[in-house]
């Protein structure tokens, strides 16, 4: 059996917590059995969720945080002020080594903010960016930065470049992995002044395998592995992606419900359209990294379903079994 | 009959030109009668389209233009150096007022940059923006900048936003249109710094009807009419929401077509399917108005087809109607 991965899972953190956090939890003991969990929160109310459900003790432990930060608050001064907060406590676990990953669907302020003073950046990052993976017509792409780094500076995106290539050639083995700006127009002089004046930086990477600009319309085609852009963009991208499907979905799902024809028709094409659905489906692949931290904290979406947990929770099994920070480090130090 | 609105459209723009431009022409010639077109471009490549087909000679003129302005131009060196070119031509019309509009999926930067230059802007309206009707789940909404003014500034945002409510209100009919602005969290404090400075300057403005910010998740489901942005982002999103949406389209196709009880049951959802996938096909709104000029200029995509093309000029007429820029006009001169 490989090593045993221990992650501890913000109980307290998202819309559904803790019912979906301690869910998530305990799905994913049932289907991995090298991963240990230490919830992190209000015991009484993580107890409370555990009640009468049988599960692995000696896999599932519990260390108790009284406090919680919330999606109001100031991301700095709540991570400064709650030191018992479920995030700071989780932090300081991952930062000690008593836990080898952090999963929260918290304020993603918070966890952000917490990543950098608590856990710490690698030498040479300046700005760690959240990169989750984007479903495509034929795969998958990294998304980064998607929500870290606002108003971010031209050498801030060559950073998140490096760190997408790297994470794409050890997390999903994808040899040379295209990297593309995202921008308003194919030509070199077009886009706005970051995009303009980050554009001959990263051509001139010998590291990574630029592949010029690439317009928000190639991106659901696959058009490249790694789409770089600064945050502001990259979460209107990840948003719109979520808010889109969904209401495509819906207005399909009301079209074939509009005739009895369509009705029956529906009934006939429901497997295999769900099937098609489900790899477009965000939550299946589970939670953004951070990435270029001293260790590793994955941020699921405030709105986590159990099964979105839980994929978060098995990811960071990848992730820790490929180092995926050593090799950042590794590979940006070398520079 | 009502007025009749003289449209010069640009035949040479546009990828599938002049064929689709000069057929999508005549289709607008057909559904309209109160309507004239210009056609602008290479008379012989326009009468080489012409030749054989039965029209209305009294309501199609062609005015010969021997340059074309392409894609891979300097945009502001094209219009000044190629006074020969169809855009330029056309954009003298609407300057003399020989025509009351111009349709265009040329260059869009060419576009823009003849709008300024040559039709010129609205006194009190320093950057004129893009401004394309986009689908949702309920209608439609306007997203305002979508490409013409990278790197704004927080007034020119408060203009759009103006220039958005007057749109919404008079074209669509929409009273007290809700105006929000594109953001990646909901609270005021959330954003970049271009959004944290625009947001109060628009809380401040009376004259519309500010709802706050909304995240691209909400962007779909029709959660404001008038959608306030810069042109990068803007951008973005438009570009998205094509490719998101044909991407999906095409899975759904694969998916309906990946067993015999689908491929049954997929003959019985077409049509319902059909009718609720066109309401979200962009093309059926025509091309966006650059609002805020002495005249009305629209972009229609740069792979328009001939059916686009006849929105973009159809749409003219109501804009014509409207007196849409007149309206802008009159509205920010109050101020």
């Amino acid at each position: 059996m490989d090593k045993v991965v221990k992650v501890a899972v913000d109980a307290m953190g998202g819309d559904y917590a803790p019912a979906q956090t301690v869910k998530g939890a305990l799905e994913a003991l049932e289907e991995r059995k090298d991963i240990k969990i230490i919830l992190v929160g209000q015991e009484k109310a993580i107890n409370a969720e555990l009640n009468g459900i049988g599960y692995d003790k000696d896999r599932l432990a519990i260390v108790h945080a009284e406090d919680v930060i919330t999606n109001d608050e100031a991301p700095v001064m709540a991570i400064r002020r709650k030191k018992n907060s479920s995030i700071v406590v989780a932090m300081n676990l991952v930062k000690s080594g008593e836990a080898d990953a952090f999963v929260s669907a918290g304020s993603t302020g918070a966890v952000l903010v917490g990543g950098q003073l608590i856990v710490g950046r690698i030498k040479g990052i300046d700005r760690p960016p959240l990169a989750p993976l984007i479903p495509t017509g034929n795969g998958v792409s990294l998304l980064i930065d998607c929500g870290a780094n606002v108003d971010a500076r031209p050498s801030h995106l060559v950073q998140f470049a490096k760190m997408g290539s790297v994470y794409m050639e050890n997390v999903l083995g994808i040899k040379n992995p295209r990297v593309a700006i995202v921008n308003i127009g194919a030509e070199e002089e077009k886009g706005n002044m970051l995009v303009k004046e980050t554009f001959p930086l990263l051509k001139n990477c010998n590291d990574i395998n630029f592949i010029g600009s690439i317009e928000a319309r190639e991106i659901p085609g696959g058009g490249a592995d790694v789409i770089v852009c600064e945050a502001f963009v990259g979460n209107v991208i990840l948003k719109l992606y979520e808010g889109l499907g969904s209401t495509l979905i819906g207005k399909i799902k009301a079209g074939l419900m509009s005739t009895t024809k369509s009705k029956i028709g529906a009934l006939l094409c429901k497997p295999a359209l769900k099937e098609t659905l489900k790899s477009f489906d965000a939550s299946r692949y589970g939670g953004a990294p951070m990435l270029g931290l001293n260790g590793l904290v994955v941020k699921s979406h405030g709105n986590s379903s159990s099964n979105e947990i839980k994929n978060s929770i098995i990811q960071c099994i990848t992730f820790t079994e490929q180092n995926i920070n050593d090799k950042i480090r590794m590979h940006l130090e070398e520079e």
